[in-house]
Formats: structure tokens, sequence, C-alpha cells
């Protein structure tokens, strides 16, 4: 088995830049850090290149023959490229995937979206992905400003619900088009004078949801697109809810 | 106004011992970090003992009328008595309010009330506590093994919602006696055989929804206590919700 001990390899330079958006992009792999992720990857049949594990990991795991390739890393390796302050020591290089050219007219309509509009912190958007998972929608669309799938950080927080659900990255307005041209309604939620009471709107089984980014809200462009504007009544005094949350309520509250 | 510079002055150690339990405890103090907290518990009418501000803060503010005292601080001093990595440079003295001996007979009963069982996340617990506050209850209950309300990152979680509502530390097991005296049903949240579909409850006015720890769900204990345990229903192949997500869905989906 190949060791890799050196920061000052080359694989472990290429490595270390999977964390930024232009390194995924440039090398056309992403990272998946420890065993959850990596098993629920091995489980979703996700062609995974290459394990790399550290020789403390690899004495608990004799049996490593699912995995096309094996490299060992020194723990120094495994910090050096991970985006946790204390990684298990654990790694997936997988090839990143090209979306089809005819993505969006592939869709699958018979369950919800949930549509992120430049929604920016890794944790939410994570806890979104999951909760989408949970209740059972279609999948999950990253527009332009949001925060890259592959992101190490949302990877994690999504906690292997990106292999239950479909994930695509794409312009925003486009696929509310593409919702509207099948005549599938797309909520916003944003309180406005316009806006309408979650639990008044009687939802089909497909339906798009828009949840905005976290502190500006949803984009005036896409606004402008929505069929209704979601909102949940606040009886207390807090401000707002935070977005998954608030993602969590909308999901629940119109499917189910 | 009095000026303090130096991280040896006794006030300072003092102050830095507040992010301590044991520290607040023997003060009597706790501290409000940031301009937003701060504010919150002016119009609150909390008792303000002093302000800490350093003097970056203090050239935007200039009518500090409404404080009793003043103390600028350097911004070395507003780090190191920080539990954030950049902190405002404001921060409010508070006293520890003692809990009333007869506040168990005196909740407000006419409104719903959540239940902390040992939840270990202060970013979670900071967001039940303003989901709980927009969901119009009552109050929250910090349960023994559930992290300190005064802990700096669960106060600044909370983002004003502290208050907003009725906060109190207590043993679970003597509150939930003590609604079942006035006959108000507590529902517990853990997946179990004998649970209910959330949907199907129709609950009063007043209730309490127990949650539970983030990877061991709720005490044993507590459980056998609850009249009727919730369940929410996951379509997908999540495993679980995020705990706070699962609470929105609960408080919202009783309480409406």
């Amino acid at each position: 088995m190949e060791k890799i001990n050196s920061l000052q390899n080359a694989h472990v330079k290429a490595w270390k830049k999977l964390q930024t958006k232009k390194g995924r992009k440039q090398q056309g792999e992403y990272l998946l850090d420890g065993w959850h992720l990596v098993n629920e990857a091995v489980k979703a049949k996700v062609a995974i290149k290459t394990l790399l594990i550290t020789a403390k990991q690899l004495a608990t795991q004799p049996d490593l023959t699912k995995f096309p390739a094996v490299i060992e890393i020194s723990e120094e390796v495994a910090t050096h490229i991970s985006a946790t302050v204390t990684p298990q020591g654990v790694f997936a290089l997988v090839t990143l995937p090209k979306a089809p050219a005819d993505e969006l007219a592939k869709l699958d309509l018979t369950r919800p979206w949930l549509l992120l509009d430049n929604v920016q912190d890794p944790g939410n958007i994570g806890t979104m992905v999951r909760t989408a998972d949970a209740a059972g929608f279609a999948g999950v669309a990253f527009g332009r400003g949001t925060v890259d799938v592959h992101q190490p950080k949302v990877e994690r927080a999504m906690q292997g619900s990106q292999f239950h659900l479909h994930l695509i990255s794409t312009d925003l307005t486009t696929l509310v088009d593409r919702l509207h041209a099948d005549h599938v309604p797309v909520y916003g939620s944003e309180l406005n004078p316009q806006a309408t009471q979650y639990l008044d709107v009687d939802a089909p089984a497909c339906f798009g949801l828009v949840m905005g980014n976290e502190g500006n809200g949803m984009s005036r462009e896409l606004l402008a697109q929505t069929d209704q504007n979601l909102y949940i009544p606040i009886k207390g005094r807090a401000e707002s809810l935070n977005v998954a949350v608030a993602a969590g309520i909308l999901m629940f509250g119109l499917y189910h």
C-alpha cells in the first residue's frame, strides 16, 4: 500500500486544494471526510476513486477490498487536508459528478423540491438538506449564490442525506421556469403584505419551496416569479426564525 | 470615567470567570456580549449594573446615561472576557436573577412550555428558545443536565428571546409533577412503538413538550412521566432530524 507522510507531497497539496471550489473544479474531484460519509457514499454506490486512511483507522478496518485504491496517510496529512480540527483520519476521493445537459428536463416532479437562494451558512444548508430528506422531498436545488454542494463543511452537515435525494446546482430562475412549464407551483418564504399563512395553502404533491438568505431573504427577481409567498405567523416577540427551523416548519406543514 | 486596560486588573480576572457556571454563581453576575443583547436587555428593563465599552464603541454611542455605571475597557480586555473571537466591544454586567422559592407555583399555565432535557449544544438551545418565543410559548425550562441559561454562547444564540419569555432552571421531573397537578399534559419526543404521530394530537392551550439530548434523546425517568410520546414521521432516508428543527415542527404543529 502506498504511504504518504509529507505535507510537501504533490498529492497532499492537490487534496488540500479540494477545500476550495476552484480546486474542486480544476481537479474534478471532491473529498468526503469521516467514516459516516464514506459509508453512506458506499451504501449509495457513489464511485469512490481512492480511500485515504491513517494507520490508526487502518487497524480498525482490515477489509478495504471494496475500495479500488487505498493510500495510507499520516495524522499530519489528515489534519492538513481536513476542514475539521480533529479529523477521524479517513477520507474518500470522489469524482465530481457532471450534471447531465438535460438535468432540468428529467427532474422527478412527483414530489416537492427545496430551492436554496443565496443561503450562506453550511450548517443551515446541511440541516435543510437533512430535513428535506426526512420530509420526503425529491431534491434540493442550490442556487448560484448559495454555498457550493461539495464545500467540506456543507458535505459534513448534510450527514449522508446528500446521497438520499437529488441535489442540483442551477440558476433558480431557470428552475422556476422549468417547474412552471409543468404547472408546478413555487412558494416563496418572505413576510410581506401579500403573503399567505402557510397553513392556508393546500399544496399539491409536487411544489417548489424557496428559502432565502439568512439576513436578506429571497432575491427580488425570484420573489417576482413565485406563485404565492408564505409566512409563518409569529405569536411572540422573536424577530425571526432560524432559516433551517422555518424550512422545517414549512416542509412538514405543506407536505405530510 | 473609569478605564481598565490591563488583563492583570482584578475586575478583568473576575469578568473572565463569568464564562464559567462556577464563576457566575460565586459572583452572582453574568455578562451580556454585544449591542443586540444589551439593547434587548434595556428594552426588557433588565437591571444592568455596569456597561463595559471600548473607546471605539464609545465614540458611536455618546449617550450612555441610561446605564448606572460605565467602564471603558481596552480592545485587549474585550477580547479576553468575551466568548467570541471578534467581540463588538460592549458588555453589560447583570445581576444573576434569583429564582423565587415559589417559582413553580406561579407559572403561566395559559400557554405551552418547552422542556429541555440534557440538551448540550448552545446553538440548538438558543434556536429552540427563539422558536418557542416565535411560537408564543409561555417559557422554557432548562433541566439539570442542559447547558446553563447564562452560558455566554447560549445567551448569544438566544438573540434576545431570553427577555421575551420566562426561562427557568429546574429539575424536570419536579416540573412535570407540577404541570400534572394542574392537569397539563406533557408530551415527550421519542420514536418508540407507543409513540403517537404529532399531527394526531389535539393539544390544549397549555401543554409541556420535552426535547431530549442530541444523541441519546430523553432520559428514561422523564419518558416514564410523559402522557404521550410524539414522533414526526420520516418519509425519506434521513436517520433523524436536528433537535432544533424537530422542536420547531412540533411547537408550530401542536400550537397554532
